[in-house]
């Protein structure tokens, strides 16, 4: 029982008796509809990678795993539509698009072990966003069942299907609070051949702005991401893995730059016009194009490391919200001196905090704010809360940008959303799931 | 009062005796609670271009006419999201957006007169959702007013806000039934300073079909619309503007193709050698490559012109459906053979029937089923539906691509939608409307 009852964060624990995973959409359907009559609660779970607990039976729940509904059921290449179980997990997924010269339109670091269930469930943003947009554009339809054993059929394969409310929305990001989905099918981007990265470097976060207005326009429609790094971040990479650095000086702001496009000769001509445009205009300090598949690898390592070396000293505090362009860094800054205010922070085992970085999809306004400690502590959790939601909520930014509610954020959600927006949800709930048996306690 | 009353078609007749146009939310907000409190039915206007009835008060309900909410709210250069009202032009809002190297992400035939609101209310897809999405994935929030006079505070301005159910995505589409929206927040993706068109002409619709899988293969990123046109459309427009026709031989099917990206000549390339591609491959039988502006609107008014034309003999029976690619035009060919072997068809005024033509935006699997006739007949309408409702459903089409229910398509809804789903629908339109005094007997 133990992978069902924790979090992989070891920040949540629940007290689950009983995992049952089902084979088939009609099995989901049984299984609810007993739980509903019989006023037992659920949470539906995927690969349980989420980081607010909203897969985790934090009481005594019973966990309906989609691990064996892992079917890709269609895949039409005309144009592009995929077919497939709730269970299916992202790699696989990407991987079998990939072979038909396609791809899964959400990329994060969890894919090889999350269920693209969950995902929709969650609406996991993810690294290309900034790309191929949200699942509420590029999810087609969804399969799901209702708490008592409706099963919604609403598999549409057309991207345009103006027929009544667009009720699947509500599941999309619904985390599982008023059924389950079993099936989705989702439009699939054509797989770009030229993959480009650079690395680059910039004296302020201010120039990092303007680094990234130059690229929305002269990258325009092969910009695939534009990642946010600090030097705290890189820092604590460094430190951990004891590898080489990307440039030779170092810099208060890093940023990845990707290009995908469908010709490589185009796309490297783009990238080196931007590169020499930022540095002879002094935007940029520094950077690196790579050169082949290997140093693509090592410059996303940079970024995709960060979630590990950080954890690498005892855990992380994290935050992953939306903040406007012009106000997204102010926020680490603002925590770090807090953090140092209260004196929790220092190179000593005596200091829980470790380090106060900031990163994240700078393209999609979405910082990842992570304070990295060498235990948890009541006292870091009293500086940062409610103060980093009180000060998202000021600028109008969102308190999850793509992890969603579950059980973390489920008291600051006033923070993002006012009160008739919070009854109209609490309305919804009750609608679709009466008795309260999904997800309990969670969400709203 | 005229105006107000009727739609452009001459379609559907209403009895309205008052139209109210109020100056902000606060004024529709006051209006829909006196309604509300009074059981009197409303009709939320915008620029009245619907095809299914939907703006128009078909009984004596009041018009509320967004016509004076016309204010753009504010635009965010760095990261593209535009706050308008509901009432401002499409158009007018694209060219405000054009001056700031940023384009609307919906463009579509009426756009000198329909409104925002009701773009966004209808879920409009147009000519460009092939390349820039869904009005699901680029709306980013609204500001709505409840029939009960709520405001929904939704203006949300980041891509990644992942904090409960998201309550937008039932009006966008929700045809002014459950509330009436006031303003939205849009992402607009840069304008491409590049535009190229091709107009070709192919011998099968199943050579048409291998020229979109080259297109989407090889021009990939940079390809911004895909539209059919038969040979039939193309006689009925050469017959109207007696014009030359862009191909020197005539086809049974053509279609154009555009892209749209950040470098000319780079497009240029892309576009010629997929071009010779396949010409040298013989799936393409011509094509010719428009060579300034003044082509490319002259391309383009092939495919846009359409309408007009087979309207030019008397009216239109519309269909706007999604049918799978390889059927698509399958639809077309089986509606001319029925009309014919009633009798109905021919070039003498005693035959109500001029042409059945088809075309549409091929790229989303949309088609548009036109048929042009001297004259409205009992007898047309009889052959043609339900059968080509039916038809549809068969093969798990949608009934209503783009245009929406409205009036026109309540009945027909269970040849998309199962009774499972139409039952969740009534449900939400009870919770958020329950006197029913939004566009009621329409939609569901």
């Amino acid at each position: 029982m133990e992978p069902y009852n924790g979090d992989w964060m070891r920040k949540y624990r629940g007290h689950c008796k009983l995992v049952v995973k089902p084979g088939s959409t009609e099995e989901v359907s049984k299984i609810l509809k007993y739980c509903n009559d019989n006023m037992l609660a659920v949470v539906p779970q995927g690969g349980n990678t989420g980081l607010v607990g909203g897969s985790v039976p934090v009481f005594d729940e019973i966990v309906i795993s989609t691990a064996r509904m892992n079917q890709i059921r269609s895949f039409d290449e005309m144009s592009g539509v995929l077919v497939a179980d709730a269970g299916v997990v992202l790699e696989v997924a990407d991987q079998f698009l990939a072979e038909k010269g396609y791809l899964f339109p959400l990329d994060l670091g969890a894919k090889g072990s999350c269920h693209i269930g969950g995902n929709v469930s969650t609406n996991a943003g993810g690294l290309r966003l900034l790309r191929y947009g949200s699942l509420h554009g590029s999810v087609l339809g969804i399969e799901a069942v209702l708490p008592d054993g409706t099963i919604v059929e609403d598999l549409c394969t057309l991207r345009k299907n103006n027929t009544g409310y667009d009720l699947k929305q509500l599941f999309i990001g619904g985390e599982g609070t008023i059924g389950m989905i079993t099936a989705i099918s989702i439009q699939c981007p054509q797989r770009g051949k030229a993959v480009n990265v650079a690395f680059l470097g910039a004296d302020s976060y201010e120039k990092l702005q303007l680094a990234f207005r130059e690229a929305k326009s002269q990258l325009s429609e092969i910009l695939s991401a534009f990642e946010l790094m600090d030097s705290y971040s890189q820092d604590m990479v460094h430190r951990v893995r004891q590898n080489k650095r990307p440039l030779d000086g170092e810099y208060p702001f890093y940023c990845l730059i990707e290009t995908t496009g469908s010709n490589t000769e185009h796309d490297a001509d783009k990238l080196e016009k931007f590169l020499e445009d930022v540095m002879s205009k002094e935007i940029i300090a520094d950077g690196v194009l790579a050169q082949d598949e290997t140093q693509i690898k090592s410059l996303w390592s940079q970024r995709e490391g960060i979630t590990e070396c950080i954890g690498h000293f005892g855990g992380t505090y994290k935050y992953d919200v939306s903040i406007p362009l012009k106000d997204l860094y102010r926020l680490v800054d603002e925590t770090r001196e807090r953090i140092e205010a209260a004196g929790l922070k220092g190179d000593s085992d005596e200091f829980p905090v470790v380090e106060v970085v900031g990163y994240g999809h700078m393209g999609d306004c979405n910082l990842h704010l992570n304070v990295a400690v060498r235990r948890y502590d009541k006292r870091v959790e009293e500086v940062l809360e409610p103060f980093v939601y009180e000060w998202i909520g000021k600028i109008n930014g969102s308190i999850s940008a793509e992890h969603g509610i579950g059980i973390a954020k489920k008291k600051y959600l006033g923070y993002s959303r006012n009160d008739a927006m919070i009854n109209q949800m609490k309305q919804i709930k009750k609608l679709y799931d009466p008795n309260g048996i999904m997800n309990p306690y969670k969400y709203i």
